[in-house]
């Protein structure tokens, strides 16, 4: 006797967590994860085991604003409503921030445009205890004639600038990542100084389709030597072609001041659309 | 035998900090305030008893961005010095911004010309896990035809301009507050909506002379209620009156909204000039 069909719905979340204390992303043996946490409240709100499928895999200890996570569950009910439902069981450092209907089995990983990460440094002597989960903390390093220190912006944008574009990124992943193809494309780099009217921050964004592991954080580590004058930007190329070793590029920059910002969703869509499907 | 005579040098110290553990800024047995932690760095730099003025006193819970405080002590170390050296010893939660000269027994509290507060409102149902500790989180209240909920930000703003000027703000006290004179002027109230870019936070800056003890907490609960269309913005007036009862006021916001942002300094200097000295 076969199970009799069971008609699924699909519903998509943007999710926020604070990455403190998750061991990232994806699920794992007596591991406090996001992908964990969220299933187990959803399957107690669903009344049947769910799998969550996610946009991407954010690292141990890292942030999001806006990471996309999606699962079929047999109940229909109103995306507000789930939306309500699961903050009301999620602990305090994970929320839903929205959520949407979508075709069952949707997969946002699958779906991804591009993806936005934002790493936010602290420069200067003093610590700001408001950002001490969020920013990297680093010292200035040139000194300028009245003995303030300063990182060399235009030295960065310039770096950053040459990082941007198809390249292989093989120096610039951890050294666990086994995946066989290192290519990837990043659209666009912002170098942003005084964020959000910070005299101190300084936030990079990196808007790509795909990365690596831990690649934004190693391109981080990298630009900060070179606004620290410890590499030229033009340095950067020799670093992006097929061979390259990971210990030619910089450090990788802790994981607190990074966060996955949005990830833009349409790519079936374009594909459909340049396929002529209606 | 009298004690020889003992120069003392002044230093301004501008200083930040997450009030979430403190029991506020003022001394007090057996709490963890921020003066008390702050005197504790500074007294074993200075190599003896230091006692720190500070510009005004936060309640427990609430943050700092720009909190002024002053301090004599008998060693003559830069500025810059202090502040490192203090930051090394000071928590987390607590750091020295920047750090400048003085005259020996400064006061920052009768030099303040005024002091900027900021209350954050997180609006809306789903929770910010980033926002946690910073922003009070409500539900909306008012229903739009698609279902959504806003506050009302034109009532808000028209029971903000009632605030604005000189006037008896003893029905926005604690009821422990026992100061004689309750009249103060509040130069100024901004009501910032999609605060810092985030669609739901609402922040509301309030630029004042002086505050009377949880007065910028209990004037954003009254707003709230105006904001919700509990109460009519004109209605505000018959509040600043002598003998208007705290209890016709609104609630008390909760402290962790709350952040003093900056003190802005030099009535001493103004108060030379008016008199014509140099």
């Amino acid at each position: 006797m076969s199970e009799p069909p069971v008609s699924l719905h699909g519903v998509r979340l943007v999710v926020a967590y604070d990455g403190a204390d998750f061991a990232g992303w994806q699920e794992q043996p007596a591991q406090r994860t996001v992908q964990s946490v969220l299933e187990e409240a959803i399957s107690s709100m669903a009344g049947h085991a769910v799998k969550v499928r996610g946009a991407g895999r954010t690292d141990s200890g890292v942030h999001a604003e806006g990471q996309v996570a999606a699962f079929d569950a047999v109940r229909l009910i109103p995306p507000r409503g789930w939306m309500l439902g699961i903050n009301r069981l999620l602990p305090v450092d994970l929320a839903v921030r929205a959520a949407f209907e979508c075709a069952p089995g949707y997969n946002p990983r699958y779906d991804a445009l591009d993806k936005l990460y934002r790493y936010v440094l602290l420069l200067g002597d003093p610590r700001d205890p408001h950002w001490r989960g969020r920013a990297w903390h680093v010292a200035r390093v040139h000194t300028d004639g009245d003995g303030s220190r300063r990182h060399d912006l235009d030295a960065l944008r310039a770096g950053a600038a040459r990082l941007v574009g198809t390249h292989d990124f093989g120096a610039f992943r951890a050294a666990d990542d086994e995946r066989a193809v290192t290519v990837r494309t990043i659209h666009d780099i912002q170098v942003l100084p005084t964020y959000l009217g910070h005299p101190d921050l300084l936030a990079i964004e990196v808007r790509g389709t795909a990365f690596l592991k831990q690649m934004v954080r190693i391109l981080v580590g990298t630009l900060l030597e070179v606004g620290r004058g410890k590499r030229a930007p033009e340095s950067l190329s020799a670093l992006l072609v097929p061979g390259a070793a990971r210990g030619s590029a910089g450090i990788t920059a802790p994981a607190h001041g990074l966060t996955m910002v949005r990830v833009r969703l349409g790519k079936k869509d374009a594909e459909r659309a340049a396929a002529g499907e209606p």
